[in-house]
């Protein structure tokens, strides 16, 4: 029997009967022959606590102090979690992301992981004992700091120990039974989906589906570890992430699931000179500005004026800034005017198996059009195609899609389709 | 100017707003041109907290996840901390006590600093930044696991980084304004000690007096560190704690302090054959049972019978195991019976000065007996005399002692005399 990595989330944890669920639930994979390494998250609604707390000292708390802070909520978890399988007459051995050998950069709030040295986990496993490791921290390989790695840190913890430790799986456990074809609060019979590739999760993640984080899965599928994505709540299987030939065919629908977003803001730049090099100006003020851009659209130039417009999306915390920094290119570019929206959404479906199927984008289009929706923005990769909508025709969108593919079951999902922060 | 190392107790910086008027006074310390070092408690109840979340999880945490747990409060208290002096505009650095290379024995929950190699908190210092360090916790050096000191661990972390830094005071910040000639609660016109011995603190502090902790003023003693004890509240001058050579003659009274304590039981055996062996016997069985004997009487046996009583007193949280490992004896040695009085109060004179005026002992005693008061037991140090009373004569007692040697000043003091956990 090999290692399991389990990574469970703040709200699997949130209080000490919880913490006693879980770590009955540890008890029963070591029971089961298992070396178990767990990652977990704070404890509920610790880390937002501790912000609070931060806020009333500081309009702006320095980045490492934060980190040094927001993982004392870590710190606590783990050691509950180890006292509490202690109770059950189970050695457990508590870790930071440091003792763990976690080592990242020195980029305080999003650190990237660039090592890992689970010597003393290892140890640990050696002697018999459950070790229970920090999720979202590790140590500065230049600075010897604490840091966090931000969104999604806790899942690439656990997948980052996984691979290091050459474990067998990485079990993350939430609130939800696994990965769905649609988000259950907008599509009422959205089915759990029993495996899928890194591929289409990365397409997923990138584009609204918030069980997973796509750093996890980039990690995951970098280093080949299958990830099961399963609820803390139950012993039923969840969903397998594993590599796209894993997948067998007669498993293999051609449009996985349907994901949307509504974080993101369209801005569209009105009358651009249809000259060389216009364009570039434009990106290179929004990249210097640290804004991440989603979707591009150029419009065909009309032939009679040899103006433009160009529309993009991006996050909608971004869009202030954006704005400001194209509104100081006016003169210099010489477009017309700009254009913010912020009531946009993005529909997504995702599928291997549209590769090998034509027709794939007609379908989509015409069960939007069925449905009244109008199409604002069109992006495809090769295994996504992506709408930017009104954010009010996002459910009618998801809905459309989901049903043109025959993607439900017939029977109504009851749970809350929720993600993990962090 | 040299450096200044300064502690704050946990009900210095109990929530958002002490924490900030922590942070001013120290960057006034900044500001004068002293390198300032800082070792913080965790704020409020916080430990109190997470023992309870200890509990429960587990009727017995195991010590060291109980250290990893408790360790968390520290980290919030000292992030926060360096917060507040950041949003001051000057750069605070936090450090657990691993960092600042507080080095322990092994033993959860008290271990002892066996060394401090504060490397980085001499870099910090050197780019002139202020240094905070987690009160009460260090890093074991065979395990690699995070301890704690236990009870004053806090104060001797300020102490042993003063000592190790080379600093010129550590000032142990609290909630009066200094050390006093006797509990103001129980004294009203008790008087602030401008300057005390670190051999009279000892024997104060050992004898129940709560603002210092024996193991931190043994500490700063063995390696020559000025302690100021001085309040948060107030910028007055507090109680400086040095050498004796260093406390001016025309300072020096005769009795510098009344201590009291009201922790101990007496447990009396009765009817021991007065035969050589018996008394070692009885004290070999309560050091097997880890109990700490406090003082001991030995009655001269009456010639006629050749029985003897011994009494001592010991911490009250021992005394049923203390009378449990006793009962097991009862048939080897011979001893009549036991007597187990849990309503006992020690009161301590404590004074340099009297090694060189004789009459001190008639004189208190003479105060207690004009008090109504009756002594149950004596013990005396060369600059010390305790008796064991009643405990409802314990006010009566330190009133009369206080008085006799014309402690008292004509001001009330309104200040609450407490003590600080860690």
């Amino acid at each position: 029997m090999g290692i399991v990595v389990q990574k469970y989330g703040g709200s699997s944890v949130s209080d000490a009967t919880s913490v006693k669920r879980v770590a009955q639930r540890i008890v029963a994979t070591r029971k089961s022959g298992h070396d178990v390494v767990v990652v977990v998250s704070a404890m509920g609604d610790t880390t937002d606590d501790l912000i609070d707390l931060a806020n009333q000292v500081s309009p702006l708390p320095p980045a490492r102090e934060l980190d040094m802070l927001l993982t004392a909520g870590e710190r606590i978890s783990m050691a509950v979690l180890a006292m509490a399988i202690g109770s059950l007459g189970h050695e457990a051995r508590s870790f930071t992301g440091s003792q763990a050998g976690v080592i990242t950069d020195a980029e305080h709030g999003r650190a990237k992981i660039i090592d890992v040295t689970p010597g003393r986990i290892e140890a640990a496993l050696a002697e018999g004992a459950i070790a229970i490791v920090a999720g979202f921290q590790g140590v500065s390989q230049t600075t010897k700091d604490i840091t966090t790695l931000g969104r999604g840190g806790s899942d690439t913890t656990a997948v980052a120990l996984a691979a290091a430790l050459g474990a067998d799986v990485c079990e993350i456990y939430t609130d939800v039974d696994g990965i769905f074809t649609a988000d259950p609060r907008i599509v009422p019979n959205a089915r759990q989906i029993p495996r899928i590739s890194y591929e289409e999760t990365l397409e997923m993640a990138a584009n609204g589906a918030k069980i997973l984080h796509l750093r996890c899965v980039e990690y995951a599928r970098r280093n080949a570890i299958p990830i099961h994505v399963r609820s803390s709540f139950s012993a039923k299987e969840g969903t397998w992430v594993v590599h796209a030939d894993e997948v067998a065919t007669m498993e293999q629908a051609i449009i996985s699931g349907v994901a949307h977003d509504r974080s993101e803001s369209k801005i569209t730049v009105v009358g651009v000179p249809d000259k060389v090099g216009e364009a570039a100006g434009i990106f290179r003020a929004l990249a210097d500005a640290q804004i991440n851009i989603d979707m591009i659209v150029q419009n065909v130039s009309a032939a009679t004026t040899s103006l433009t417009d160009i529309s993009f999306t991006l996050p909608r915390s971004d869009g202030q800034t954006a704005m400001s920094a194209l509104a100081r290119l006016q003169d210099s570019v010489g477009f017309e005017r700009l254009q913010y929206d912020d009531s946009v959404g993005k529909v997504s479906i995702v599928g291997a198996g549209m590769r090998s199927e034509p027709g794939i984008t007609a379908r989509f289009f015409q069960a939007l059009a069925d449905a009244g929706v109008n199409i604002e923005m069109i992006s495809t990769s090769e295994i996504r195609i992506s709408v930017v909508v009104s954010e009010a025709q996002v459910d009618a969108a998801v809905n459309a899609a989901h049903a043109a593919f025959d993607l439900g079951t017939d029977e109504v999902q009851a749970v809350v389709y929720g993600g993990t922060g962090r």
